[in-house]
């Protein structure tokens, strides 16, 4: 399997990205040049990890017929100080609102998701620490 | 150092990516569920090198008074076949356009990106092969 990306430079620290027909737009804070017109590229490792588990969850729940109200993926990640900046670690959180969650279901779709299914988890944890919790309402 | 991002599930397979106040929806495609709504996760991971390596050049080249027309970063990716699907290599393909271009220098930003400035690299060549070309017109 292949697959592709593009991202085009715009004017100073601005690219915009395209893959599939969508497109969105990456900038850098001001601090570093930029003008924050969109995410900074780094962040995006996270979000691509936290969408790619998200999507696992929810989809193995709606399978063993699981119902929540609400659901999020908040990423912490741990960065070193020195060049190349990078991560050493990124802690998920998954997070549930609903009534009466069957906890025991909720902690399985997570882990399938960690072990079998979401290959970013798979290839960030060749690279770094990955760790998660659970928080329940 | 630290960063955190968020992604809230909103309904079927669509997640909204929240970071720094940027906000854009993740989706999957239709054959996997979704309603292709906005770009899927697996991708974002190259969309993130790819803008990484993409600033550090861009600003590389300023500092040495490069002038380019137009830049683009592409990014091909190998995956696997079986779960849990992961890339095992990423291709990244840097094309200038511009008048009479120092090939040494771009040659020189690139090499600084990938050895020292990129953290995305950095953690990506752990987990997968990184290769690059340079294409100028």
């Amino acid at each position: 399997m292949k697959d592709t990306v593009t991202v085009n430079w715009k004017e100073n620290m601005v690219f915009e990205a395209e893959m599939d027909g969508h497109r969105f737009v990456m900038d850098a804070k001001e601090e570093h040049g930029g003008s924050d017109q969109g995410p900074r590229p780094k962040p995006l490792m996270m979000v691509s990890l936290a969408g790619c588990t998200g999507m696992d969850v929810i989809s193995i729940l709606k399978k063993m017929r699981v119902e929540v109200d609400e659901f999020s993926v908040k990423i912490d990640g741990d960065l070193t100080d020195e060049h190349p900046k990078h991560f050493t670690r990124m802690h998920i959180i998954y997070e549930f609102k609903g009534k009466n969650l069957p906890v025991d279901k909720l902690e399985k779709a997570i882990e399938l998701s960690q072990d079998h299914y979401c290959g970013v988890s798979a290839s960030y944890r060749k690279a770094m620490e990955i760790t998660h919790e659970i928080k329940i309402h």
